[in-house]
């Protein structure tokens, strides 16, 4: 359970922190920055952090720690569904009405209307599918083309491929008319195919400082 | 270079071969049948045999039989795109106006319109994809749901990496509306999502003997 003196009373410094399975992503209001799982140490004094995680193996040591506040179940469940994976709830809790790419190790694309959630998709990240397409024959073993003509079925084997990717997210995203906001790793890499959506960086974050703020003032 | 009087004035029996990395797939004019390419024998007297090849280790064994007639030579190749692989060629060749998927290790997506081919696509197949997404998370160590809703975006796990995988698929293919022809390993399987079109499994063996007669007949 969410300690609520922590969330209401506390005057201490706060940080945000997004735990994925190989790092940690802190924002400290003013910075954003990342720490390895392997060298990292839950020890942080003085301040608050705020957290979501996807890693089970730190959970026990953050719950030992009165300064770590999981996020997690201050999330309505009946929002979104269950198994819906903590930083893709956090990212869409940051967007209003519009579709929201989080490109990572895996892109998950979500779609909001007027704060309803609409429900969202999965495909394997960048790295993932040039991996998949590599596995399958060395002359697949190749770079996607992220300057891709989307309105010509592709003559040559590299555009065949970033076509057989790329072009079929992008047409399902656009498909929706939707204004649409990217985030994760691989955010400016897709932003050369979505020329006209926006790059978040922190849209996690915000994710999150909207949760608290909520919460707080309840 | 294609020994012309083989094609022309033999009269011996006729046999198709399609030689992938793993496996020699034939066609005896009534009958389909595999062999592994591991117990392969390439000695088939009393038969001519004309076969396309995408495995370079057989090749050299097949150049010293005189009795294996390899297609390639024969492609037009200002028709297609250097580099494209034999067995999306010969199922174009079968097809004049439509879509043509074949599902293996790859799928690719090729489109013809009234003889003139227009370009395609490959995604990884149904196989690669799912390990793909199980690489990424043993979360995502799921089948794929061919009965998904494809006009909902989901709210579960294991629709949201079907829609992620085939509802995309599904969009790009069906936005160019045209016919559909269905080959390869898995064509019952993508059968299921594309449930207007027509399934070929001798789709590469109708492009081949195509091809041979408009030789023949030169």
């Amino acid at each position: 359970m969410i300690r609520e003196s922590t969330l209401t009373s506390s005057q201490l410094p706060l940080i945000l922190c997004d735990i994925g399975n190989t790092s940690l992503h802190f924002f400290d209001g003013k910075r954003a920055y990342k720490e390895s799982v392997d060298s990292f140490n839950e020890v942080i004094p003085d301040a608050n952090v705020y957290y979501i995680n996807v890693n089970p193996t730190l959970e026990h040591k953050l719950q030992e720690r009165s300064n770590w506040i999981n996020l997690k179940p201050c999330v309505n469940t009946e929002k979104y569904y269950e198994g819906m994976g903590i930083d893709r709830v956090m990212a869409c809790e940051a967007v209003d009405h519009g579709i929201v790419i989080d490109a990572g190790s895996a892109i998950t694309v979500d779609m909001m209307d007027h704060g309803v959630y609409c429900g969202g998709f999965i495909c394997p990240g960048i790295r993932a599918m040039q991996l998949s397409y590599a596995n399958i024959s060395s002359r697949l073993n190749d770079s996607f083309n992220f300057e891709l003509d989307l309105d010509r079925m592709p003559k040559n084997t590299q555009d065949s491929m970033s076509y057989g990717f790329l072009r079929l997210l992008y047409g399902e995203v656009m498909r929706h008319r939707k204004p649409i906001t990217i985030t994760g790793g691989d955010a400016a890499l897709l932003h050369r195919l979505f020329a006209g959506a926006t790059v978040d960086e922190l849209l996690i974050f915000k994710g999150m400082k909207q949760m608290i703020s909520r919460i707080a003032s309840c």
